[in-house]
């Protein structure tokens, strides 16, 4: 997979790129992550690419030249014109069945915008896709770039080392992960549940899930709707709701 | 505000530091950003802060005395105790109006986890607000921690130079914005909406709010519960609906 970013601040995707799993994923050639300035595409020789917005209002809007440019330059060689994600508070809201679903193209493009957004026709020309990574206001489409191309690279395969680990934190079953303990078994006084220390995996197990649910229910409710409960835990649900 | 932040990855904030808002928020003393590497806490000379799970299960889990140690020493000279944000898909959704509501602490302590997570008995000590900042699986707190820090710092006086902007751009009548158009009037063949050229300042505002209406009807509807429209938009909300 290409993530290809069209982005006026190439500089913040440094850190990132030299990150954990998504630095281990690039050098082993499993992904790359490609920044590109649209400011190279102004169209004047000051490198503007914004102005004020027609009708009045605070901020500046960037202009449409240059965005179009840029991914015309990009695409230019690519035999099938790749899907181009713009990152906006407009958007659909990000989730992890898009992430599964966006770790099967061969190239992405986002587009990240900055001050009062960019010029609506430039979006009706290249954007495929509108998302919003959640109902807050960022400064530009940089962050959540990254948020989505992390969220979406743990879904290639090889990404990961440990396919267990992918599966398990997932939101497949709709429920909040238990309480996880590691050693020492007795840290300030406080214990480790015995339960998880007996070796009993189908006792560990049942453990587990009723924490799942415990968690779902006080924190996430509206998660459970779409929940894979079996018939014993349904009723364990309806008990805790009752209490 | 000082925002400071417990993380096994503190090279990945290097280039967020110097981001535009950000780095000038820094420098012009309004904010501070402090990454503090918890691994420095490490009980054990090889310096490791996770070990297996207690009843197993893939992936580590970071202990707890690291953690531990590492908020307090923080926090010792501090004369109230801050908010500890940890970062987890098992948080609250964090929506705009948390970023104003925290914008108004002196300071925040942001735990980013990694791997399988942190031992709960260390979550349970010094966490005070778990947030998750969308239904997407992450590889660890870092960037969630960004993306807040960013949001909640827009809010701060003085970070952003242009308070309309703010006001503008925010979700606080539930709508979403309405397109932005600048120069050229003309873009390949593409024109900018008449209106907004003509200079009448009740049609330019009635037409933007009507393709907020339009908008938030037609990618977010759900917004539209909690919007604040006036009784003739109420109307022409119910006529777009309607068609």
């Amino acid at each position: 997979m290409n993530f290809n970013i069209m982005t006026l601040f190439p500089d913040m995707f440094d850190s990132f790129k030299n990150t954990s799993i998504i630095g281990r994923a690039i050098n082993d050639g499993l992904i790359s992550v490609n920044t590109i300035d649209f400011r190279q595409y102004a169209d004047n020789k000051y490198m503007h690419v914004d102005d004020y917005p027609y009708g009045g209002g605070a901020g500046m809007v960037i202009q449409p030249h240059p965005v179009v440019e840029c991914f015309r330059d990009i695409t230019k060689d690519m035999d099938k014109k790749p899907r181009v994600i713009y990152l906006t508070p407009q958007g659909k809201v990000f989730k992890q069945e898009d992430a599964i679903e966006l770790a099967k193209e061969e190239n992405l493009i986002f587009l990240c915008g900055h001050y009062e957004g960019i010029d609506e026709r430039a979006l009706e020309l290249i954007v495929t896709d509108y998302y919003s990574i959640g109902d807050y206001v960022l400064t530009g489409g940089e962050l959540p770039s990254m948020v989505m191309i992390d969220a979406i690279a743990r879904n290639i395969d090889g990404v990961l080392n440990n396919k267990a680990s992918t599966e398990f934190e997932s939101f497949c079953d709709n429920l909040l992960e238990y309480p996880q303990y590691t050693r020492p078994p007795v840290y300030e006084g406080m214990e480790v549940p015995e339960v998880l220390l007996s070796g009993h995996h189908a006792n560990i197990e049942k453990w587990r899930r009723e924490k799942s649910i415990e968690r779902t229910l006080e924190r996430r409710p509206d998660l459970l709707d779409e929940a894979n409960l079996s018939k014993k835990e349904i009723e364990y649900l309806n008990k805790l709701k009752n209490k």
